[in-house]
Formats: C-alpha cells, structure tokens, sequence
C-alpha cells in the first residue's frame, strides 16, 4: 500500500491524480503548512527537504513528483499511464516532466517562494522577482502551448502521467497573472481534464470540495 | 546513430559522458554561445527552447537532461546504467536527477541566468540573486552529501547515469562560492569520475583539453 504525504495546492495533486488513475488503493496524507508541519522533526524523517510531495513504498520513501509520477505509473501497468518499454515514447514523457518541474514550476516559486533565491528581507528583489512571473511562466506556458502538448492529451491519442502533471500546473496560472486567452490549448486540456471522475475525486479529497 | 547538441561549461556533460560510457558511436556538435547560436533560426529548428543539450535520434529530437540520460542508458543496456526494470531502484535515480534538475542547477542559475527571472536591467535584483548563490547552491550540494549521495557511487556500488550528472554540476562549485571542504564525499566523488578514461574523453571533446 502506497501513503502519500500532500498538501492541498502543491504539485502532489499530480501523484495524487495518477494513484487515483490506477484504481489502486492509497493512504492520501496531509501535511499542515500553516502550522509548518512540513519542517517537523516527524516530517522531515520522511522526507529531509522538508516539502511535499513525499510517496512511502514497501522498500522506502520517494520524492520529487517527476520520479514518483513514473514510479506509480511503472507499478501499475495495467493503466497504461507511460509507455515505459519504448525508449522513445518514455523519453518525451520524461522530457515533458522534467520541463514542468525545472522551469515552469520553478518561475511560478519565484512568486510565492521567492526567499529561495534572494535574502527574505530584500523587499526590492522579492518584489522584482514577483513582478517578472506573469512573463516568464507565461513564456512556459506558450511553450508548452506552441510545442508541446500534442492534444487532445498531452502525447496525443493516450492519456498518461503528463496530463496530471499539466493539469495540477495549470491550477495556478491566473493567479500567477497569466492571461488564459493566450494558451487556449492549455486552457481546453485543463477543462478535459476537470471531467475526468479520478481527478475530481482526487481534488476533492485534497479541498474537501469539488471543483469549481 | 545519435548526436548530441553541446556547448562547454553547461549540463550537456552528463549527457556527453554518458555515452561515451555506453561505447557505442555518436556524434557531438558544438553550439557557439559567444554567437549566440543556440538562438539563430537552425538551432531553434532543432531545440525550440533554444538552449543545449538536445539529443537527434532516429525518432526525433529529445531535450531536458534527466531524460536523455534515462534514455541513452535505456538504448544501451548492456552498459547497465540504469535499472529501469526495477521500479524501486528506477525511481531513486530518477528523484536524484530530478533534484539535480529542478534545485541544484536551478540555484546555480540564478549567478549568471537571473534574467530569467527579473528584469534583466534591475542590477539590484540580479545582484541580489547573485549573493545568493553560495549559500542556496550550497545548501543543495548539502542535502546531496548528507542524504543523497550513497558512495562510492551516487547509487553505492553501481556506477550510474546519477554519477555523470552529479559530476557535471560540481565542475561549477568554487565559481559558485561553496566551500569544497564543506562537502568532502561531494569532491570524492568528483575526484573518482575524473580519473575514468570515458570522463576524461568527454570532457577533452568539450574543452580542447584534458581535466586539470
């Protein structure tokens, strides 16, 4: 059995959505951000870098959504969520992945994480680094727009891990001041995948309410 | 036959040694950064991302280092760079990669990228970012060294696509401001890659010489 450790608005829902996607059974965890649960001396036992998402395995704890998203979709083949037997398929779903999560989702932490990379205390450049996030994931976003998403699911015909991952993304673009109109494909992927059964009741178990 | 995209000094390395130690043949092509090639209408045919690695094989081109890694060790079996059969131990490769990817050169970025995240022209938030570095690129050579590495290779025992990459990101360290002492296995491990001849013809390629 697989516990999955989240926190609502975090890129777990994309693990999240995929357990779901298998029809396995999970432990869903969550972490409390406000009390800063996720630097606790009992969380950071399960995972050192003190954020979410965090996968226990019967073999030990995983982390980093694009190693947990192919891990869970390579436990269960029967769902047919990555085509990990051909070298090629599999490389542009890990190409996708590693996109997201080393430039897309990184602009969008300039936002709210900015202390990252600046001293927390330089108001100038906290407030430089906010000013430049409708750019520059507006800019992730048309690439993946212009070049990569192929439609209707992000590989084309079959549906797979990396629409989770767009999906649970695409969640944050108007409040990272992203103009919708300018990634219709973006936009039309999100609303394919807001129907799916799996994923509404994955976002309902991380808000407790449907989507909207 | 495979060729791969490159220019020195960047994360295109990993990549580069890898198939070296595959020893099967490829090609490497330079892309000339003081020209700005990597942004010229040929390139941006090649990688619309206009940036290196990108990797030509027979089905197509493939971008983002964690998975051209997986990939090149996917083709090349027999040189037992990966477990990809193993969803476990595929997985712990995969999350240290992703980590390299997404925190650690992420970090290492914002020294001489930080355009990509403020104004370009907003010296005091690029400054800001600069100072930065030491102290957020050290912190994740930090987690490598005390959670991640597992030595002697990145993996233990079994030399892997992990062992190039990580190597490929210390060359940046002492530009960076982090202090090898404070990460001893770190520089143990870099000291061990140089000695392999497939390490030492990667980087003669790029450079035009051998490792100091």
């Amino acid at each position: 059995m697989l516990t999955l450790y989240y926190a609502p608005h975090t890129c777990a829902l994309a693990t999240h959505i995929v357990l779901e996607e298998t029809g396995a059974g999970y432990t869903a965890k969550r972490i409390d951000f406000a009390s800063n649960q996720q630097r606790s001396p009992e969380y950071l036992r399960i995972n050192p870098k003190g954020r979410v998402p965090a996968l226990v395995t019967d073999r030990g704890i995983l982390t980093e959504t694009p190693a947990m998203l192919v891990y869970v979709a390579q436990c269960f083949p029967a769902a047919g969520l990555a085509p990990i037997d051909d070298p090629f398929a599999f490389a542009e779903i890990q190409s996708f992945n590693s996109y997201l999560c080393s430039h897309l989702h990184v602009a969008h932490a300039h936002r709210m994480r900015g202390y990252r990379w600046v001293d927390a205390d330089d108001a100038h450049a906290i407030a430089a680094m906010q000013r430049k996030v409708p750019q520059s994931v507006g800019e992730s976003f048309a690439m993946v727009e212009r070049e990569m998403l192929k439609g209707p699911w992000v590989m084309g015909e079959r549906y797979s891990i990396c629409d989770a991952y767009l999906f649970t993304l695409a969640q944050w673009l108007e409040a990272d001041g992203v103009d919708p109109a300018s990634i219709p494909r973006v936009i039309a992927h999100r609303a394919r995948m807001a129907d799916r059964p799996t994923v509404r009741k994955a976002v309902a178990q991380e808000l407790g309410r449907d989507l909207v």
